[in-house]
């Protein structure tokens, strides 16, 4: 850290530059004493130095500022009046600038009882003539003692620290350094340069906000440099490979103790596997989930870290500026747990995400196609639904869609039906089968994704064979069934998904909050909803959601209609992979005695599986010759 | 290889040794020649050598004989009369006697008429008493051709030969090595050395089966000497990091060219980069899926191997031997493909099989707990249906364990409702979904397994809340209408499975056979059906098949019955997650318009996605601002 405390002789930048730098334990340099000879008799014959001058006095200078800057900075006094000196001092070295400024008549004052100095007054004027006083920098009046002086320097240093990085203008990475400039955090913000496609994108950012504190980057090592360890850097760049060879770039570059943050999607395993190289290397890594989509990103996402408690202490003053605002006013942020706890949980929102979607997808088209009503309708009965505590942000958008027109159409009858994804629904049902979690809803939600999208194959199909329902059968039109159904799947889909989180930090030794994971995710995130307002105190007291009073309550309430609406969807013909999926894991969830003892009896008879047997002593295996006659 | 061609003098050991030799593409060497000129000169006079004459002459020999196997083989004509002559011939390197044998007096009559042998005819009296017929080796009648005998000999030799080896003798290896060895293959049989609990694992084998051509190892070096280049090596060890260290531990004893067979149930990702490393090292891996379970493994198993066609050819005849046969008479083994191909069909036949016997459970659990019929009545229906073309070795053993009683009481209904896995079924899924392909069904079956894992947890909920069906609700007991819908399931579940093998295999050109694949499960396999037999023909026409013409006439007939079925079993709170999932499946996949369009519009509304219209041309994608008002 190079520090330039400067102002017009008298202004005391030599007794405050001392004990500046006295204060931040770096070594202290007097500009004046670095004049050629010639130069110090010309100014004690009271002759004005000339630009030509001093040319060569600032070169020197600026070579020293660069060696000081290397061996861990200093602070300098030099008067630095015009705007070309100051320009040739940073030719080589960032620098922080602190102007001692003083009116004509102040400084006038100190010089005339300041005899010792070689300096003859009377240059004062020719010095203010020249003065250019930057807009930069930090600016302090010199009205108060010198100690008082050096203490708000050193605020306003901290201030003008700038230690916040964003690697990857992509739209996500742009919209959070447009948060976070916009609070007033100078943010350095870095695009890679690639011909032809990526080029000066970071400072297309900066040039378009000239009023946000941006300092923009296509240059990694510049980047960095202008970073003050311990830097926070937020990746985000595309989950896989680019992360790990970005990771390798940075490394060479970073200070021991500096913190990487994941900000993309990547999969909790490989993030496990990073902050522990990166560990090694003494660097903190923190995997962070983030959700919102692009709104949510420059309004106020919610934010899921994990990693390093160290590292979070490091990070959380600034996101938790950028982060969404729970009802209570508190920022959706939380350090989810060590390790890939961040991301894990992240997967496991989108996997919760893909059900409640496909929900929205099932229960829209058991209105439209079975019932016959127009968007419109369906609209209204979903607006309503709101009020009874089924409101979501998903919901929302739903209406917003239904009622969406093109040319006096319904532009939802426009769209193909064929769903794509990114992988994170997918993950979770692996994850969830890897450590023995039921996961059907959840798992329904990404296939019926993946049958969505063989739209030629459903084609050819259909033109081969139809479901014929029984000529008697009518599909009756009741939402408060519906509506019924709707609750007591969305509230078995955040089951499933809660459920997975718990298991695998019990596994993995992560802590995870269920509660305080429930109420980051009550705004800024795609799954906002009402019935996550609930669960952030559910949370509180269960840690199975199924066995809550509420969900009970629910329950009693609503499987019949559940059940009567899976049947009527199925009857004629409809699909409903996530509604009939929660029943029947609701039904086996319940079930003292299922039918798995038949399983159990195949496997012992065609693989000496053995069993456990209900009469004796869990824990005590038994093999049967089924075939012998006793 | 060193072959020893031994017997009296006149035997003709000199002439078929010559033409063993020519044939087998090996140098010839003569004994006799290596005598010391001492005893050529005794023999010479009449006189007969002494044991103490031939012990120089006989460890030369075998220093020879160790030099010459070095460099690749030796044909070596010698008396060798005496066990204790060919004991110190053979001390140094592993040979193949080959007896010549003939009566005293055929002997003579070749003798007398052979001039310019220097041996004395009268001393054909002392080589008959001193000669000690081996009970080892092959053994030749000296009364044909010199050609015809070395015919013979090299049939002899071939039959000899030990080339197959099996590594672990746990259930299953020791099953195989049984039904190898029944079949007049001699076996080398390896099992590791673990002091206090595998200890003479191998040679027990051997000795409980003394009239079965095994060779006992618990050495891994003497058990890889023992086999002839081009070994072939069968794993039957625990997957995992197990079949890493073994083949490391192998890799130094190997030949280039020798087969290693991986017979577990590994990941086929791990088979495929353990193919690519043991490729490079000069190996063939074979990674094959094994089915049958215990007595498959005895009495003929379906067998799976990937891998090199050249290694497959290595192997073949070996496996031919013990595969269950198909109906035409064909070994129920084929190269399913190349690479890790063997253990991913093995994946997914486990995955259908978990989905057949969630199915059966499925079936039972209507029967018994919806209809309330005792378990030998369920047995009757099962197999009754049979008889329409639904028998499988699943549904028989169903029928055995349904009529299963222990102290005049049904075991069944003893067994701990808590099923347990290994691991193939949720691998499947997940590879399911990193490929894309729906696979509801199968999923829900694993899941349907964890659910049934948490008997506790369940337990306590079935104190808490009940589903209480209408109370004017009635089970319909109506068996015709199941089996419709126990077809219909059973076909989908087996549509999703090879749906998955094709798009696999596709992506990695393995090229899988499906029709070929069906064929090699009509036997030997827990998966063993009349409908595989139908889909051996089925998959000769269609890929798909759902669109094949048997399959849309069940559909025809059975889709509301399965509808029926389901809805049946969820009224009165009968979780049937897999008639269900693939009701669901099945109504899914004819939909030509589903409700996936409103997914899109979601992804597009929160992320930006973009999405694909119907009525412009697909490849298309557009964005739209969902809140404007335009």
């Amino acid at each position: 850290m190079i520090i330039i405390v400067f102002g017009v002789s008298g202004c005391g930048k030599t007794t405050v530059g001392q004990l500046l730098a006295e204060q931040l334990n770096l070594p202290f340099h007097d500009a004046d004493l670095y004049h050629p000879p010639v130069n110090v008799a010309k100014m004690s014959n009271g002759e004005p130095l000339t630009d030509q001058d001093r040319i060569p006095w600032l070169k020197v200078l600026a070579s020293n500022l660069r060696e000081w800057d290397n061996n861990g900075g200093a602070v300098l006094a030099c008067s630095a009046l015009k705007e070309d000196y100051r320009q040739t001092l940073a030719e080589a070295t960032e620098i922080n600038w602190v102007y001692l400024a003083g009116s004509y008549d102040t400084i006038r004052k100190r010089l005339v009882t300041r005899m010792k100095h070689f300096m003859n007054p009377k240059l004062l004027d020719s010095q203010f003539e020249i003065l250019e006083e930057p807009d930069y920098g930090i600016r302090i009046e010199i009205d108060s003692s010198p100690h008082l002086i050096v203490q708000e320097i050193m605020d306003k240093l901290h201030q003008n620290k700038v230690q916040f990085g964003i690697i990857g203008m992509g739209v996500m990475g742009r919209n959070l350094a447009l948060n976070l400039a916009e609070k007033g955090e100078t943010v350095c913000v870095y695009n890679r340069h690639v011909v032809g496609s990526e080029e000066g994108i970071a400072q297309r950012l900066a040039d378009e906000n000239p009023d946000l504190p941006f300092k923009a980057f296509d240059d990694l090592k510049s980047f960095v440099h202008t970073l003050e360890a311990p830097r926070v850097i937020l990746l985000m760049i595309p989950a896989g490979n680019a992360v790990d060879m970005q990771i390798e770039q940075l490394k060479p570059l970073l200070s021991k103790g500096d913190v990487i943050v994941d900000g993309g999607n990547s999969f909790f395993k490989d993030s496990e596997r990073r902050a522990s190289e990166l560990k090694a290397d003494g660097f903190h890594f923190l995997p962070m989930g983030i959700s919102g989509g692009e709104e949510g990103a420059r309004k106020g996402p919610s934010l899921m870290p994990g990693g390093t408690a160290e590292g979070y202490n490091l990070l959380k003053t600034y996101l938790e500026k950028i982060a969404a605002v729970d009802k209570k006013g508190k920022a959706c942020i939380t350090h989810v747990g060590t390790g890939g706890a961040g991301h894990f949980v992240k997967m496991v929102h989108n996997s919760i995400e893909y059900a409640e979607m496909q929900l929205l997808a099932e229960i829209y088209s058991i209105m439209r196609h079975g019932w016959g009503l127009e968007p419109e309708k369906i609209a209204a009965i979903l607006e309503d639904w709101a009020g009874y505590g089924l409101n979501s942000y998903l919901l929302e958008i739903t209406v917003s869609i239904l009622k969406k027109k093109e040319n006096e159409e319904f532009l939802l009858d426009k769209i193909l039906d064929q769903a794509e994804q990114k992988g994170t629904g997918g993950w979770s049902v692996s994850v969830a089968l890897e450590n023995g979690v039921p996961y059907g809803p959840l798992a329904e939600a990404v296939m019926a994704r993946n049958i969505s999208a063989r739209k030629t194959s459903r084609e050819d199909l259909a033109k081969k064979i139809a479901f014929k329902p029984d000529p008697a059968f009518v599909f009756d039109e009741k939402p408060e069934i519906l509506r019924n159904a709707f609750a007591m799947v969305s509230l078995i889909n955040h089951a499933v998904g809660f459920d997975l989180i718990k298991t695998v930090s019990d596994k993995q030794d992560w802590g995870i909050n269920l509660s305080e994971t429930a109420r980051i995710w009550t705004n800024g995130c795609i799954i906002r909803s009402a019935l996550m307002e609930d669960l952030v105190d559910v949370f509180k007291d269960h840690d199975n959601l199924l066995a809550a009073k509420q969900s009970l309550e629910l329950f009693g309430k609503s499987q019949r209609d559940l059940a009567f609406v899976v049947n009527q969807a199925m009857e004629s013909g409809h699909a409903v992979p996530v509604m009939s999926s929660a029943l029947n894991y609701y039904l086996s969830a319940i079930t003292s005695e299922s039918a798995a003892n038949l399983i159990q009896a195949q496997r012992d008879f065609f693989g000496a599986h053995t069993y456990q047997r209900k009469d004796k002593e869990r824990g005590n295996y038994f093999h049967t010759d089924w075939l012998s006659n006793d």
